[in-house]
């Protein structure tokens, strides 16, 4: 395995700069979010990475499949896989999306998941890029994604071929999960994606930057790390940061902190 | 089943004035805090609510048992064990605990739980109180409760006597939970209290206050307290909200809220 910086940790950089943050601290290989993608353009920014030697480790993301417009998901879907295979990468990021506005239908929300899922797992397949499902923390099951647990997605995966459908292992997301260490251990040939982010307290006020940086919170991540190495796990480890003081911090001086601490706190 | 104010929803009255509020509205059942009860007096509060017929459906709370001075809170909890059975309730709620402060051992801290369980258990038993270990919420896992999920509270109540150890179903904490159903039906017999109290989006700046009225966020309760009585439930349902708002509001107005969003939202 070794160190990813995903795009979001250093939010403001556009994607030129991006890049050459990670070239400048050696960084090999990158998550890359669809917005700044966009902005750069699909052809510029693909052939950008690809000239600095960058791996792209995924793109960040698809999913919110939960609304009323389904056909309108599914298009934007399609579109983020097309994006995801131009940039040379076989892993898409999914937030499944949370309950519909005025729902409290938790079970269909979930059902229009695994429908989603049964449509675009084909066309992902053919474009060559594997759909990850990220099971997000129950603290935004309402809002954002109704996969709540490693488990959860499991399940959901183990209906398509493996090539088609993975999981994300997010340490934010599923840290607390008293079946973890199973889950990860059946995730085998599934983990799509292996992201690090510590759980930090007090929880900041906005829920949704309420990540801290490794070492700054409560999570063990050498230990959650070598349980996905020992379920087969080869792949890059992104550092996805949601946090305001990391994204008003300078960029050069997040992503040497973000090498430092994946040193002391993530590699085996 | 029928309607228990949690003295938490109206978090700024006395005891006595908890009881008057109760009467007022017509509600037979209270969940007692150990903090207004030892400012009211032990024997006086227990007196007080007996002459006011009403039935105590809890105490809260006793737990903390995964910190460093293991003695103090086996102590603390023998204590809360007396104070529910001098107050003629026979069940005991427990938040278990987060990580000790610096630790990032969760297992351990399970363990610890766990250990201090099998110490009570015998205890409470012998006092005719039965400790209600309270799955708390993930977002709360590293500061409040290392018991997550209700499935692993049932985990943990199985090595014991159901008339010794029990668990709560609180709505906040649970409605996530994608084996929920599964749960509650395996919860059958070891179901001590059963709490409503609803998750609102966007969640509140302090999560410890980020907790609605029934009917104001995303919690659909007919279908599950449909499950906890298919489970065999016949107790209480306690109204319990941390919320500012309700705090700052005036009490009666309050507690008319809850029987109306409790008719509304809750009754099957």
């Amino acid at each position: 395995m070794s160190l990813s910086l995903n795009q979001k940790t250093i939010n403001r950089a556009t994607l030129p700069e991006a890049v050459e943050a990670c070239a400048r601290a050696g960084i090999e290989a990158i998550g890359v979010w669809r917005e700044p993608l966009a902005d750069a353009g699909l052809e510029r920014g693909a052939k950008l990475v690809r000239d600095a030697g960058l791996r792209v480790s995924s793109l960040c993301r698809g999913g919110f499949l939960t609304g009323d417009d389904r056909e309108a998901a599914l298009a934007d879907n399609r579109r983020a896989i097309d994006e995801a295979a131009a940039l040379g990468t076989d892993t898409l990021v999914l937030v499944v999306g949370g309950l519909p506005p005025g729902s409290r239908d938790l079970a269909g929300a979930r059902e229009r998941v695994a429908d989603g899922i049964a449509v675009l797992a084909p066309y992902a397949g053919a474009a060559g890029v594997r759909l990850a499902l990220e099971p997000m923390h129950p603290i935004y099951c309402a809002d954002r994604g109704v996969l709540s647990t490693l488990d959860q997605a499991l399940d959901l995966a183990a209906r398509f071929p493996a090539e088609q459908v993975g999981v994300v292992v997010d340490t934010f997301h599923v840290w607390w999960d008293p079946r973890l260490d199973a889950a990860i251990a059946r995730a085998a040939g599934r983990i799509a994606s292996y992201q690090v982010c510590d759980w930090i307290t007090p929880l900041p006020p906005d829920a949704l930057l309420a990540r801290g940086l490794p070492g700054d919170g409560h999570i063990d991540f050498r230990t959650l790390g070598a349980a996905v190495s020992a379920a087969g796990y080869r792949g890059d480890v992104e550092v996805e940061i949601f946090n305001a003081d990391v994204w008003a911090a300078p960029i050069d001086d997040v992503v040497a902190d973000v090498v430092r601490r994946y040193q002391e706190h993530v590699t085996p």
